[in-house]
């Protein structure tokens, strides 16, 4: 678990999508956070205040968040001084970077002297049980994909935020590195152990109590031939009440794989309750969410009231929309 | 790839159950095997010649197996001193014990010393890619379960033996560690990491001749809530053009799992389908494979007739009546 507020370290990014981590933590957790750090040459800017790692430490900053994707897959020199930097005013330091923090050997020399702690989020370190299909008290939603990337982190968060507008209680639980780094905890699945995927999405989501909502962040599609297996580890792990269906109309082919067409939504409805309903026979599906960003506002409206007829299911974009209707359903 | 023959260690084993990874050594490659080490107070026997180290040694042995389950979760004193003896005598040695090998610090001394290798079966040593779903040459069958432990592995087998003697061009490919130490490779699947199931089984089962079959080992179930992952991964990444559904019909519930009811043949072949069309369209249910070993003889050929009837696929017993039926229909 990761101590909060954070500081979110923009480094030198290149433009705003580099940012990416950053922007979802400030638009989901904004308060969990007590400034940004820019370094010379930055193109980002997340309009929070800018800090000095001596000005976030007096802000109470906990955690120096890495929030920018590094160019050429190596951390600099320039960024390893701003984080030993970070360590020695005493705040630890996460990442959800490929190359871990714990790989280099002045922050691990630097967080060790400091007392403090290096966190790859990427990295499992809790060891995770074998899963058991006990029935837990509480709710669970699980949003699954007709692809990869199609909105499903999205979706959960607003749903989180809708819910809780509605004084209904949720909790989204992260399934992967960004979703850990905004919420300060959770499973990094991709990197758990075959064996162990399914029990360490029960240990996620435990006994809860009986009008709670746990938002199970999605991973890949069981239509993906490289990761449905984590897909199909989340549904019988997290042992679903409700599903949501997760689309992005306009891609032409799965994720990576040219040779391989999207399915359609009633296939992932049919595919996906019937997998669901083997640990829970109750299990049902309530409603869409679509991915609309490549469309304009009338195109995407269109096209959003066109799958709620076809599906008989609320329809929205999250983004658009909000998940208020969402959220709804499952009240 | 483990160095063959092998010398088979049955240690102290209680009795012949207590040898089982050696028995299936033994009876599917009995070729690759010089002889047994028994020491004092063995209650097993495979019927093969005893040899010390040394006689082993002269023979050829290359390798020196761990055969035999290990009493109390851990490497004896007694064990201990034999297996440096081999590592003196030149011989690696193999193990798919879950207490590694190479966590014996006067194992891994005497394999430094001896420049021979200690082979811990249970843990991944290749860097496996993620799947990229593309289509292979060459044929695949995979056997998919009821549930775990109903006798995958011994249908491959047999139905590898089956296709060898009818002449066809037909390899047994492990996924789980007996099975490894049996063909000495393979991919140990539950102990690979998430992202890399799906691609370490496509690297298994590479392009090969058009009339070759891979017989690939099948893991958990589909059905199986704690490990149904690993087994859709198989799926997906084995691309598999035949299926065998395996079952045993007398277990009341899901292996582990008072709470699961096992599900019907229909149900599987039904469900395998669906996920295995999603890569291979022309993928096909050719046979049931059931294990009858709580039946006697005439309870279990009228099961055996009787499910024939139900699913209309070719059904057998393959340790009862061998699997060359299962070989014909893949003809």
């Amino acid at each position: 678990m990761l101590e909060q507020p954070y500081l979110l370290f923009l480094g030198d990014a290149p433009d705003q999508l580099a940012a990416k981590v950053a922007q979802g933590i400030r638009d989901w957790r904004p308060e969990s956070v007590v400034g940004q750090l820019r370094m010379p040459g930055c193109q980002a800017d997340l309009g929070l205040p800018d800090m000095t790692i001596e000005q976030a430490a007096a802000a109470g900053a906990r955690t120096l968040v890495v929030g920018v994707a590094n160019r050429g897959g190596m951390i600099s020199p320039a960024w390893i001084k701003v984080l030993r930097e970070a360590l020695e005013a005493g705040m630890d330091v996460a990442s959800g970077l490929h190359n871990l923090l714990r790989d280099e050997p002045l922050l691990v020399e630097a967080a060790r002297h400091a007392g403090r702690k290096l966190h790859d989020v990427r990295v499992p370190t809790v060891k995770y049980p074998i899963a058991n299909g006990k029935k837990r008290s509480g709710k669970r939603c699980l949003a699954v994909g007709t692809d990869c990337s199609v909105g499903k982190m999205y979706t959960a968060l607003a749903m989180e935020k809708a819910m809780r507008a509605r004084g209904m209680k949720a909790d989204f639980r992260a399934t992967g590195q960004t979703g850990i780094l905004i919420t300060g905890e959770g499973v990094p699945l991709d990197a758990v152990v075959a064996d162990f995927m399914a029990g360490a999405i029960e240990w996620l989501t435990p006994d809860a109590e009986p009008d709670h909502w746990d938002l199970i962040e999605g991973q890949g599609s069981l239509f993906h031939p490289s990761y449905s297996g984590v897909t199909l580890a989340l549904i019988h792990g997290g042992q679903p009440d409700a599903l949501v269906l997760c689309h992005e109309p306009t891609r032409g082919h799965m994720r990576g794989l040219p040779e391989y067409a999207l399915p359609s939504l009633e296939d992932l409805r049919d595919v996906a309750l019937r997998m669901a309903r083997i640990v829970n026979p109750a299990c049902e599906v309530v409603g869409v969410s679509i991915n609309t960003a490549a469309m304009d506002e009338e195109e995407a409206l269109d096209y959003l009231a066109a799958v709620e007829r076809q599906m008989g299911l609320p329809t929205v974009d999250p983004f658009r929309q909000g998940a208020d209707r969402l959220a709804e359903a499952l009240e």
